[in-house]
C-alpha cells in the first residue's frame, strides 16, 4: 500500500510516542520483584504486569488516535480495524532477559499496511535506545544505521536467543549445521540481536517459533539498514515461525542452503 | 590476611579508579569496526585492541600506586609482587558480547590478599554500572545489593553464557540434568549474569572453563550480597574451572547433587 511522505512521518512520530509511553509504563517494573505469571503450556513463558499494562496503554493511544486502525498485540490478541492498517505490538520482547535484569528486552511496535510492515520501532528504555525503520531508512536514536557486509558463513558472527527456541530435532540439527561453520555463535540476544545486526555488529540471527509480533517491527529496521530477513525456506517472514536475518544477501543464500540440507525443516 | 578498614577503603577507591580508567580506554572501541584478532587455539577467542590497551593502562596505574603488589592480567599474564597482594584483571570479560554490540561485557578487577580475593569490581561503562564487593558489603553504583532466596531448583532461574562453555560431554550432561529441572534457563550473560545474581534477579549461574581472572572479581560481589560461589565439587572457585554461583545455599546444595550424579565431571 502506498503511503504519502507526510503520513509516514506522522506514523513514525506516533510510533515513537507509543514506544516512549510503553517505556514509562514498563521501566518502574524492571529490576523489581514482581510476580511472574505462567501462561501455562509446556514451556515457561513469563508475562509480567508490565507487559499487560504497557499493551493496554498502547492500545488506548492507538484507539484514540487512529480508531479505524486494527491492533494485534501479544497480550490481548487481534482487534480488526476498518482500514488496512494494523499496529502489531509486543510490549516486552525478551521476557527472560527482562526478569533476569538484563537490558536486552525491548518494546516492539510495527505498523502493517495490510501487505507488510511498513514501519518498525524497537525501544530499550534502560539503555535509552530507540531503533526505527521505515521505507526511508533505519536509525538508532536518529543516527542512520547500516548492516555490514559479510559474504561467507566462515567469517560470520551468528546470534540465536537460545538452543531451546528450536521446536524439532530437525530444526536443531539444521541450526547445528550452520553453527559449526560459523566463525562465532553467541546466544541470548532477543530483539536486541536483530538491532545489532542492523547496526553492523552481528551478521546473522537464526531463530524459530517466532510470532508475528516478534518479527514485524524488526523487519523494516533490518531491511532499511540493508539486511534481509525471511523464513528458513526463503519466504515472507511477517507471520513468524522459523526466521533468519542476515546483513549480507550472499550470507543469507549460503545459510539457507545449509538449513535446507538433508532433512525437512518442519 | 587481615586488612584494616582504611586500607580497604583506599583499595576500593583505587579499584574504582582503575575501572573508570579502563572504561575510558575501552568505550571508544565499543560498537566500532575494529580488527578482531584471533589468539589461536581450537575455539574462537576474540581479543580487541581495547582489551590490550585497557590492561596496559591498569597495569601502569597499579605499578605506580602499589609497586610492591603483584598483577595477574588476562592479556599479559602474571607479574609477581613483593607483597602478598595481587591485582587480578580481565579488561573485557564477555568479548563475544562486546563484539556483538551488547552491553553485557564488563571490566573485572579483583584484589587478592594472597589467600583469596578480598575486593572485586565489575564495571560496565555503556550502561554506567559499577558493581563493588568487599568484606563490608556489595553495591551497585553505591546502592547495596542482595541476592534473593530461592530454596529449590524447580523455582530457580538459571543462567549460563553458552552451552559451548562446557568442555566435556560429561560436563554438558551434568548441566543438562540441572537445566531440565530448573524453572527457567537463559543463555548469554557473561559477567553481567553473576552481578544480576548478586542483585537478586538470577538464582544460579553455572559455567565451566573459567580462568582465575574470570571469577575472582565476582566472588566478593556475590559473597557479600549473600550468595555462594564454588567449583562444581564444592571447592574454592578462585582458580576458575567449572564454577557454580547461587543466591541461596539450599539451591547450591541441590544443584551440586545434580552435577555430581552418575558420571565423573572431569
Amino acid at each position: 500500500m502506498r503511503i504519502s511522505e507526510s503520513e509516514l512521518r506522522d506514523f513514525s512520530i506516533f510510533a515513537e510516542e507509543l514506544a516512549e509511553a510503553a517505556g514509562h509504563v514498563i521501566s518502574p517494573y524492571f529490576r523489581t520483584s514482581i510476580a511472574v505469571e505462567d501462561k501455562g503450556g509446556d514451556s515457561f513463558d513469563p508475562v509480567t504486569l508490565a507487559d499487560r499494562a504497557a499493551e493496554r496503554t498502547m492500545r488506548e493511544m492507538i484507539s484514540r488516535r487512529y480508531p479505524q486502525h486494527g491492533i494485534h498485540g501479544e497480550e490481548e490478541g487481534y482487534l480488526p480495524g476498518a482500514s488496512p492498517f494494523t499496529w502489531v505490538l509486543d510490549p516486552i520482547d525478551g521476557t527472560r532477559a527482562f526478569i533476569s535484569g538484563l537490558p536486552l528486552w525491548g518494546t516492539l511496535i510495527a505498523l502493517n499496511d495490510g501487505e507488510q510492515p511498513c514501519l518498525g520501532v524497537m525501544n530499550q528504555p534502560y539503555t535509552d535506545e530507540q531503533f526505527l525503520g521505515t521505507p526511508e531508512g533505519a536509525w538508532l536514536n536518529g543516527r542512520p544505521i547500516k548492516a555490514r557486509s559479510c559474504p561467507t558463513l566462515a567469517s560470520a558472527h551468528v546470534s540465536c536467543t537460545s538452543p531451546q527456541v528450536f521446536e524439532t530435532p530437525a530444526q536443531l540439527a539444521a541450526f547445528g549445521r550452520v553453527a559449526e561453520r560459523a566463525r562465532l555463535v553467541r546466544y541470548g540476544g532477543d530483539c536486541y540481536a536483530y538491532c545489532m545486526l542492523a547496526c553492523g555488529y552481528v551478521d546473522a540471527v537464526i531463530e524459530a517459533g517466532l510470532k508475528p509480533y516478534d518479527i514485524q517491527a524488526l523487519m523494516p529496521i533490518i531491511q532499511s539498514a540493508g539486511g534481509i530477513v525471511s523464513t528458513w525456506d526463503g519466504g515472507d517472514p511477517q507471520h513468524g515461525g522459523a526466521i533468519i536475518a542476515c546483513g549480507d544477501r550472499r550470507l543469507h543464500a549460503e545459510i539457507l542452503n545449509h538449513l535446507r540440507e538433508r532433512a525437512p525443516l518442519t
